[in-house]
């Protein structure tokens, strides 16, 4: 089979133009950037406020396993397969960050037959969207050390700056450092440090935005640092909010480009799924809702983190509810949980399978404790055995769920036809949607929740510093937030090691990070990283572009 | 008058497919970004090739002041006059920094009538080129610390390595760092630092390169750190190069835009002019070259800086040169450089003025030693006098130079027809352009060759590290290189409060740091910033955007 960047390369796209006046979007309603790509304007939604919403199918998965679930793939191929048997359907997608892509994953527009294209600039830099939300963070950040340098008239305590710089590439030297220091002019040294861009307070908060004005708001709810008397600085306090909404002025426009098949596809923003809720942007969903009959977005990482904030933040944020939830699984990733070692996860092991559905299960129980209807689909590889496939549906009928196979990453949305069929159906069934917790509930209160409906935790413990912090929090009137549990993506515990369906463990909730602006509480457990590494030999390395502009390892 | 803002904001654009086809740019030679924005296809210099180039006009200027010469203003100004009086004419120009734009500069995108548009777009994230010169200078800085952290296969002395890592903002904080804190994991610790994007050598090897392979050429060049033995390690020892090059796929591709008047505008890169050579990219200028009659240029700073490197490193990398050199200066800036304080400027002084010509004199005979045609361009300011532009005027007529005056920041073209008018006929003018010094000779000659010519100071002085890196420098073979002095634009001289035509001085070279992929090698003198600090009260403050869209505070 072609590779990733050949099959992009070799593809016939359409005229943005072409694909945006398909969608009945007027011409003054969109920008085009390149031939290829186009930034949606926000008055659209003004003019289709009273048109009524399409369906709405969120694409989430198991634990993720170093196999790879395809997730994207899925989003994509659906997408194209409801196309195909005669829908109208969008594909909703996050963008890219470069970090991931120099360093392990490679690209991120789905693949093979299901990708989104012009992939190699979804991948680089798009729309510039990552930068403005840098710059605007970066300039908060260089504001504050101003105010610092400035005879610090907010009463900043130095020691109390919860902002970070951010850079969008994995660099794990800058994860801690000392700045400001050199000379008297060389501002005031203090411990601080960057993340990758994706994990800005700025991205969480693109992303769950309904325009300018409110983007402001939540801008200047941003809290920066602490007074000594643990009483918040926001970026209000500094008169930044004018300046970063400027900065984020065309960042915060969705952006459409189309699939190998030409379907549409609206991309937009990419906030991380553990420290932030890992979804699309609201602007992007609700967008699609009205330019579609049937939207497909997908959330990040498996459905105990990426769904569970999507159920939990952004549809009540956004006023938006699933119609149709698609589990995706692989049957390499099923056994891989069921303790199967990555060399071997070719080979048929009916046993190791039976274990790992644990993990599926357990999502599946998860996803009913919201009322949204769900099926499985499985990612099939051409070494999946119908005895494997028969196993997976016969587990997940018991439970009552329809489980289809899809090919999409062969064969597009041919491959995908069985699946659309099937979330056709599942949309036309009514829903119960509803949030696993209520407002009401404490800080606490809703962690311990989640942790214990979600992960299956005995005991949720919070470390001394953890608990100052929520007594703080509850003091300063934020304690009717949601909350959005950082935790390693490999496990529904706090111990990447802990497969399958873990039982008889307890969480520890190390910090909590307020993000006044998005609106959440990110109670940070376990070991996780805001700045990622480059690995030994980076996807980097292998990259290149010739001449005549072509680009080879991009993948 | 109305501010700069609304000027822009009030100006009637023409579609930018309507700016290219004018030019005789094919739809299949652009890309749009926007309705206002293209991105001009490298193509178009080979289908150019055998037509002969325009007129080249570069506008440079007496050392800089506190008053604000207007140098972009007059460039933008001149090429809508040179229009105006039936020449077909482009502007090329650099692309502002957001740096500065929040600092206290506001936009850079010329001023009053005179304005490139669309100067929001154009002051803010414009095409993302700068955005992508700053990804790729920090994949490189993220692949050399995770070199270190990986056993440092290399032998890189962490103490060697010259390699900053660069953001788009003024964050004095940044400048001096202490990275790779933390847990072992984290990295190896050492001592770095940030520069401000425009002074990143990727800035300057892509303004100065002829294409994709010239490009991973220069870049691979790119020396990052030293071994112990002071033997170079490049990009390409890192094995960084190609993905770099593919991070600059679009940036390196000219911006077409149009100025308040629909004249066409190029504007393209942005090189610091002291640690670098301060003009737009050479393809942009090569590129207007070919497409009109007159491309009017311009090089930062004033013209001991800026137009000193134009001509020493530019003109022969880029195989042009100047036919007519137009001089900036302001009766304000003149009495400023006689000695008037800032507040005193708009009284009528003639003994200062006099004094103050000193400056401007001195930069005309500097010209000369390049055998370019230059004229004076007074950029005249409503409180002026006649008997002070006569004295301007009576100076320069015993150098046997021209003396013009325009007023296109409050007329727009209309307030430059005179100065269009004399450039054309300088332009008819014979010009016998040569370099100011042989590149046979040593570093440290050429060094002292600028000093001697150009500043007029007694003698250079070297410190024991700069002398160490000169005999390193010339050991590795890169004594044939043209050298780039960074000194402060405020003076002829070193030190920034002797104004005037100071003599008796000499001047002390701190440090060189060589651009082995740019092609030069600076030489640090006096006191140089790579990244500026935010004042008290940044232009950042006074800025905001409103829910329809408009920006206020971007002057």
């Amino acid at each position: 089979m072609k590779s990733d960047v050949e099959i992009a390369q070799q593809a016939t796209l359409a005229p943005i133009s072409r694909i945006a006046a398909d969608l009945g979007i007027d011409e003054s309603e969109y920008e085009p950037y390149g031939r290829d790509k186009a930034k949606l304007s926000l008055t659209l939604l003004d003019r289709l406020k009273d048109r009524p919403n399409g369906k709405l199918v969120l694409v989430t998965a198991i634990n993720p396993t170093p196999a790879g679930e395809g997730k994207t793939t899925m989003n994509v191929g659906l997408s194209m397969a409801l196309n195909a048997i005669g829908k109208n359907a969008i594909s909703a997608l996050r963008e890219p960050s470069l970090g991931p892509c120099f360093g392990l994953k490679g690209g991120a527009a789905g693949g093979g037959y299901s990708q989104v294209l012009p992939m190699e600039d979804i991948n680089l830099h798009f729309t510039g969207d990552f930068n403005a939300i840098g710059a605007a963070n970066n300039l908060l950040a260089a504001m504050l050390d101003n105010s610092l340098f400035r005879g610090n008239p907010l009463g900043i305590d130095p020691q109390r700056v919860v902002l970070r710089r951010v850079v969008d590439m994995n660099d794990r030297a800058l994860r801690s450092v000392l700045i400001g220091l050199g000379r008297r002019t060389d501002g005031i040294p203090r411990q601080g440090g960057f993340e990758i861009t994706v994990a800005s307070e700025v991205m969480a908060i693109l992303c769950l935005t309904s325009g300018i004005k409110d983007l402001k708001e939540r801008l200047g709810r941003m809290v920066v640092a602490y007074t000594p008397d643990r009483d918040p600085v926001t970026a209000t306090d500094l008169q930044a909010v004018g300046a970063m909404a400027m900065l984020l002025k065309d960042a915060i426009k969705p952006n459409l480009v189309q699939t190998v098949e030409n379907t549409p596809a609206i991309i937009h923003g990419g906030p991380f799924a553990n420290i932030a809720h890992g979804c699309n942007s609201a602007l992007a969903t609700r967008m699609a809702l009205k330019l579609a009959d049937y939207t497909v977005t997908e959330a990040g990482f498996g459905a105990d983190l990426g769904a569970e904030k999507f159920l939990d933040i952004v549809c009540p944020s956004a006023g938006v509810a699933p119609d149709a939830v698609v589990l995706v699984a692989t049957v390499h990733a099923l056994k891989y949980n069921g303790g199967v070692p990555r060399a071997e996860l070719s080979q048929e092991n009916l046993v190791a399978l039976d274990a790992g559905m644990a993990n599926l299960e357990q999502h599946l129980e998860n996803l009913d404790k919201y009322g949204v209807n769900t099926l499985v689909a499985l990612n099939r590889f051409p070494d999946d055995t119908d005895a494997e496939i028969a196993l997976v549906r016969e587990r997940c009928a018991r439970l009552g769920v329809q489980v289809v196979t899809a090919e999409v990453f062969e064969k597009g949305s041919r491959g995908g036809l069985e699946m659309a069929r099937a979330v056709v159906e599942v949309c036309e069934r009514p829903h119960h949607y509803h949030r696993l917790y209520s407002s009401e509930l404490g800080l606490r209160e809703k962690i311990e929740t989640v942790a214990r409906e979600i992960y299956r935790a005995d005991a949720v413990n919070f470390s001394p510093r953890a608990q100052r912090q929520l007594e703080n929090l509850t003091r300063l009137g934020f304690g009717s937030l949601p909350v959005c549990l950082a935790k390693t993506q490999y496990s529904f515990s706090d111990d990447p090691a802990k497969l399958g369906a873990p039982r008889g463990f307890e969480i520890t909730v190390r910090q909590l990070v307020l993000r006044a602006g998005a609106g959440f509480v990110v109670a940070l457990t376990g070991d996780i990283l805001t700045m990622p590494g480059l690995p030994k030999v980076p996807a980097a390395v292998g990259m290149d572009i010739d001449e005549d502009g072509h680009i080879t390892g991009l993948s």
